[in-house]
């Protein structure tokens, strides 16, 4: 397909189920746009830190509101995400560092880390497991179709200091961006840069970049 | 006009711009929808410390991002709002008591709340005076179309113990409904209340009420 020229880099952790939705949503407008999508895993906790913000689950009243906002914008965007009981206070560095071990391997598309996130985010925002575990990641990993072996390549690099190395580069280069939490997205159109943070800067991005907001569902026709 | 009996009340303060975006919206599809619009003037510095949450503008990054967002959404809402090189410290206590009073003066519609809210953002937001002071907000309510005397009463009425606890009752309420900042705007619809924060879920809310997002000008022709 010819180039739009028209690159929106997706700063993402599969801790956030915003950026979930950002992503299924870039996804389906992808070849619609004509964008050239750049997946950028990224570590939330390192952002936050980064960026002296504070999770936003440390206000009661917060918490309350993302349970009831998930589940409308789960209905209406068709992603089956939903809050638990109570939140993981599981990290996601180590989720994040397979994801990024994913990335490296998969150097000539992003089929594998697209199906890995997916699976991992699955797994944290409707099957509510933990994440962090080697044989669920392995889990995982099978799901998203890899073989035996090389998940366990994958875990193996996982733990190595260049993979531990990418994912802060990945993650300081969103902070360069002034980034202050996921998912956060990057757009360059005719030279210039426009930055966008959460899952409900669709339309305005449609604007910048000068596409046309269709709702979630951009394939499908309305009614 | 036969009521639709959806309901749709909200709860905002003119120190906050993403309150001033919501209003607009509201009032241009309270018609096309047919909802039953309630103005809630509210306290956001009640509201922040009541939910335990913080202001926004303590985070670097944010305060950046607020700029750029707020250039790019006022350009797409037709809304002239901009960032002033460096947010005001001004605390909107005596600001929204006006507009409480106003509010208790114009029981039988909103157009004066209405022209003053409006008044009082664009000083805040486009033109970047001081709100606090009695002078500013008589030519906001001058031009609002008060008359001096209107002016005057609604002053005095500012200061007095009614229109206090008039400010704090909506913010409590607020609270009720577990608002943690503003705008904030509660829908209620077939018995079924939902919430939402912000001015980026009217699509949702569409949604959610069973009518249709026609992005920000929706009696514009689109293209």
């Amino acid at each position: 397909m010819f180039s739009s020229g028209k690159v929106v880099k997706l700063y993402y952790d599969v801790a956030s189920p915003y950026s979930w939705l950002a992503f299924e949503v870039l996804f389906r407008y992808r070849n619609v746009w004509n964008i050239d999508l750049k997946l950028k895993p990224a570590y939330l906790g390192g952002v936050i830190n980064g960026s002296g913000n504070r999770p936003p689950g440390l206000i009661p009243n917060k918490l309350l509101y993302m349970a009831s906002d998930l589940k409308l914008l789960s209905e209406y965007f068709e992603v089956p995400m939903f809050k638990p009981a109570t939140l993981s206070d599981k990290d996601s560095l180590i989720p994040m560092r397979f994801v990024t071990a994913v990335a490296e391997k998969d150097k000539k598309g992003d089929m594998l880390v697209e199906r890995v996130s997916r699976e991992l985010w699955k797994r944290m925002w409707n099957t509510h497991q933990d994440i962090t575990l080697p044989a669920s990641l392995t889990e995982a990993g099978l799901k998203a179709g890899l073989s035996t072996n090389e998940v366990e390549e994958i875990l193996t690099l996982t733990k190595s200091q260049p993979i531990k190395d990418k994912l802060k580069s990945v993650t300081l280069e969103a902070l360069e961006y002034k980034c202050f939490g996921l998912p956060f997205i990057v757009c360059h159109v005719n030279g210039k840069a426009e930055v966008f943070f959460g899952s409900d800067r669709f339309e305005l991005m449609a604007y910048f970049i000068g596409e046309k907001w269709m709702g979630p569902h951009p394939t499908k026709p309305t009614m």
